[in-house]
């Protein structure tokens, strides 16, 4: 008898210590919201990061401002440590681009955008037959003899049925990344893609490709939707459609850069690191203002609300922006490398690297016991809209600790309507970005690291 | 042991027959959000309707027309019946409107936007001393005398600090809607209102006032956040600051108007109906485009989905376009008497009034088992974003079938980050609406008339 109320004793305490912190917590989430929601920091600081330094590809001047810019918000905000990690980038530049589409005599000129990480074609250009393939199995079915010295266009299309749009996007992106070396294989000398793009507009959207270096490297654009329509039309009903295409990007040597590291001391377990980040670098067309000015942006939140509000974690904090994400994730790789160096202690890895629209939940990449502790904090976060613990994923720089030490990770996961209609386009833009919507990401991502910083995972 | 078996049995038997109708359901869920997704007819509905019609407030001859081109789109469609409801509704025009604000013999125009059914100044306008009132309470215990004969300015702001900002909204409308009366109870001659929005721009936002007819009726009108923000300022280093006042508003007589209507016909319960429906009125700013062209879109495209996958509904599904919600809630209250008098049996009534965004659920009332029914759905609308079904909340048009018959009734919730920055102002264009959000919008409507129209509630 005495051991059975000695039991209920135990099981009562717990259930009122448990039922007195979802309290606590719940008022600290609270706190954290309206503070987000009544000072829009981050989205003054997305103004800053898109309209004073613009696109900020690695290796370019605007990258190197927004790392001494990064680092200036982070240190006045007052993180214990602000800290630079030097990292090698790739410095690819644009150039001019130039296409035309050639049809009986008659010269559509056609808006382009060379895939990032692509040779040009040199000042003089190329001039060729087209050939439309619409899914890869087509040019497989081809001989050589039918794709030697011709420019393929790649016509497949963004899956518009998915609800979740990164599951269209994904298959895009074989088509940008993969594909133009299977062309150069069977002897094409040029590609254009359909842009991966959800829009119905005439924005070419660019993004890197991948060359497989036994076949030589060629050429490679995106044209807009609405213009993969109007080729496509033509091409169905013409046999000998021809492009000039002219393209004079190109890849420098590497370039010296930086991710930049700011972070909060843990008070109990100093040791025990939860990072969370976004990246700092983006496409050179457009502001990199959804992809990833917002993860930028809601990284320095997580770390302003902290401070702002005097809350203390037990675990350290640190918020990392990333360099060159978008075309080498060298950044990504060298926080792996420097915390193996550094023998440090990950418990999780947070990435926002999604977009700046309406937060819906967290995808993750962990044990079950750590993804089920994770989803018994649901009933905190549902009163703001986070519904969706369920999915698979974390992100492209957190990837590398991932694989290297096996570090629980998670990507903070929006609504994806919009976002592929701006990714990596001139539509990624400020004036595309809502402020609350922008909030709300960094009230979520504030909201995971409160909580694993106070109960660890 | 006869028995127990009996019961086993029957358990399993209903157990394989709901894991089979799950199944199907799925697949035909699946089946109207392809088809919504690849067609987007409801966003080329709604581009007709804000950029060939525009905005079409009730008496309007655009109310007309797109009483007229509502009906020729449903009849088009195919439904079994399509007819209107004849209904007499008020019939307000705005007039001219000017403001300026005069302060130490300088005058800094700004623009208003008369709340919608108030009064004008009349031709000549008025000039008075403006007095500031950020909370009722404040004017309440002020004398008459403090009151008598100015204009006075309701600076009360709207809560940023609320994820879904229709909580917002409600306190803000006390002072667009009741607060002005309050005013003229205590001697004001005019009231000038801080817009209920959102957003931090120039744009003044209308919406309906009710004047208690007990005291004078007065001009009101509302200046946008950044011209309150402004005058707030002013008036809080300087103690005389006027205002000029001129606006021609007026309430004519009462015009003939309609609510338009389709429906087909249940195949086992034809007597049974559901019931959806959104505004064809709108107020005369913008184009109406999400309040409530996206409602009135997505009614249709519910009709047009189950005409075009040749879906027959066990239940008869019935569309309505209702008339007037914005300044007389006429067509809503019409509806309930005609139904009332038709002796009809609606089972459920689903309202689309809160703009075009991706939906996040559906607020209810209805009692606990038909919720728990509809709630027992949930894993089947997940898939497509659907959290939430556990607010409080119906439609104004349908309210009256609420208070009349007690009929169950529910709103779609989409996301209201952005919902309050348009609503009611110039801002709330076509362009602000996307068309995969839209269109989310329509397949959950769909997905909700679909398993009422199969397993009755």
């Amino acid at each position: 008898m005495q051991r059975i109320f000695t039991i209920l004793l135990a099981c009562l305490t717990a259930t009122c210590s448990l039922a007195q912190d979802i309290k606590k917590d719940s008022a600290a989430l609270k706190q954290i919201s309206n503070h987000i929601l009544t000072n829009y920091q981050c989205y003054n600081d997305l103004r800053y990061l898109c309209k004073h330094i613009g696109h900020r590809i690695s290796g370019s001047p605007q990258a190197e401002q927004a790392v001494i810019w990064g680092k200036e918000v982070l240190e006045k905000i007052g993180c214990d440590r602000v800290f630079l990690q030097e990292v090698m980038v790739p410095h690819w530049v644009r150039g001019q681009e130039e296409a035309t589409i050639l049809l009986k005599g008659k010269k559509i000129p056609v808006r382009i955008s060379s895939l990032g990480n692509a040779v040009g074609t040199g000042a003089k250009g190329m001039t060729a037959s087209l050939l439309k393939i619409n899914h890869i199995d087509e040019l497989k079915r081809l001989r050589p003899a039918d794709v030697k010295g011709k420019i393929v266009f790649y016509n497949f299309k963004f899956d518009q049925t998915n609800i979740n749009t990164f599951e269209s996007y994904g298959p895009c992106v074989y088509y940008r990344w993969g594909a133009p070396s299977e062309a150069s294989k069977m002897g094409a000398i040029g590609v254009v893609i359909r842009s991966v793009s959800s829009a119905n507009d005439d924005k070419p959207h660019t993004g890197s490709i991948a060359y497989n270096k036994d076949y030589p490297s060629i050429p490679a654009v995106a044209i807009s939707n609405v213009d993969a329509d109007v080729l496509e039309g033509i091409m169905s009903v013409n046999k000998d459609v021809s492009m000039q295409l002219r393209t004079t990007c190109e890849m420098l040597s590497d370039v010296k850069s930086y991710n930049v590291v700011a972070e909060i001391k843990g008070t109990e377990h100093p040791e025990e690191i939860i990072v969370f980040g976004g990246h700092l670098d983006s496409w050179d067309i457009g502001e990199g203002a959804h992809d990833d000015g917002a993860g930028v942006v809601q990284t320095i939140e997580v770390l302003r609300v902290f401070k702002e509000l005097g809350i203390k974690p037990k675990r350290t904090i640190r918020g990392v922006l990333f360099m060159n994400e978008e075309n080498g994730l060298r950044g990504g790789k060298k926080y792996a490398e420097l915390a193996e160096i550094n023998n440090e202690k990950h418990i999780l890895a947070i990435e926002s690297d999604a977009g700046g629209s309406t937060p819906l939940g967290f995808s993750m990449e962990m044990e079950t016991a750590k993804r089920d502790k994770i989803k018994s904090w649901a009933p905190l976060l549902q009163p703001y809209n986070m519904y969706s613990f369920d999915r698979e994923g974390g992100g492209a720089d957190i990837g590398p600790m991932k694989r290297k030490f096996g570090t629980p990770v998670m990507e903070l996961m929006p609504d994806s309507q919009r976002y592929f209609d701006m990714h990596h386009s001139a539509n990624d833009v400020f004036e595309n970005v809502h402020r609350r919507e922008l909030s709300l990401g960094a009230i979520a991502m504030s909201h995971m690291v409160y909580l694993v910083s106070l109960y660890g995972l």
